[in-house]
C-alpha cells in the first residue's frame, strides 16, 4: 500500500493552451503502478482555469479546497465548492473555474491510467 | 455533467462482518452511469472500522476529515489524515480504523465500478 500527503507530491505548472495558472500533482498513479485509474489533483490560482474543451476520458472530480466553477457545454457556469463531487461524461465539453481573486481552488480529478 | 454535494447523498449504514460504525455514500457511480470508476465515501464513526479483509479490486482513497489509520497486511497501523492518500494494491489485506473517540473520520474509496 501507498499513503501519501498531497503537499509532499511535486507540483508542475500546466503548460496547456486554453489553461491559465493551473499547476497538477499525481499522488496516485502510473507511477504507482495503479491497475485501472489515477487521482491527479489540480490547483488553479485565483482567477485561473483549465482549458474549455472536450475528450473521451471521463473525469470524476471531489472539490478539496476553495470556491470556482464547472462551465457546461452549453457555456453555462455551475457554482463548486469544497466537498463537491463532479462527474464529466466522456466528449463533454468543460472548464474548471476559480472564481475567487486570491484564495487557491484545489481539486481532484480521476482518470483512467491511459490518460493520466 | 454531474455535480453533487457530499452532503445530499443518503447515508446507508453498513451492516458487514468485521465491520463497525462505517456508513457509505456513492456520490458518483453507477447509478450516474460512470463509464469506469465510481466514488464512495465511507464515514467511521468515533472509534469504528472498515472489516480487516483483502479482495481482488483495488482502492485509491482520499481522506476528506479526520484522524485515523490504515492498517496493513502485516498488521502494522499507519496514520492518515486529511489531505492523505492511499492506494490499497488488489488482494493486499487492509483495515481503515478511527483513532478518534469523538469525531467522525470521513474517506473517499474509489473502486472499479464493478465493485462499487
Amino acid at each position: 500500500m501507498i499513503i501519501r500527503s498531497l503537499y509532499a507530491v511535486p507540483e508542475k505548472k500546466l503548460d496547456l493552451q486554453g489553461a491559465q495558472g493551473v499547476s497538477r500533482r499525481v499522488p496516485i498513479g502510473r507511477q504507482e503502478q495503479v491497475p485501472n485509474f489515477s487521482f491527479r489533483v489540480f490547483t488553479l490560482e485565483a482567477l485561473g482555469h483549465t482549458p474549455y474543451h472536450a475528450h473521451e476520458s471521463e473525469h470524476v472530480n471531489y472539490i478539496i479546497r476553495g470556491k470556482g466553477a464547472l462551465k457546461d457545454e452549453h457555456g453555462n457556469l455551475h457554482p463548486v465548492q469544497e466537498g463537491d463531487f463532479c462527474l464529466i461524461y466522456p466528449n463533454e465539453k468543460h472548464q474548471f473555474r476559480n472564481l475567487s481573486d486570491s484564495e487557491a481552488f484545489v481539486f481532484i480529478c480521476a482518470v483512467m491510467k491511459a490518460y493520466e
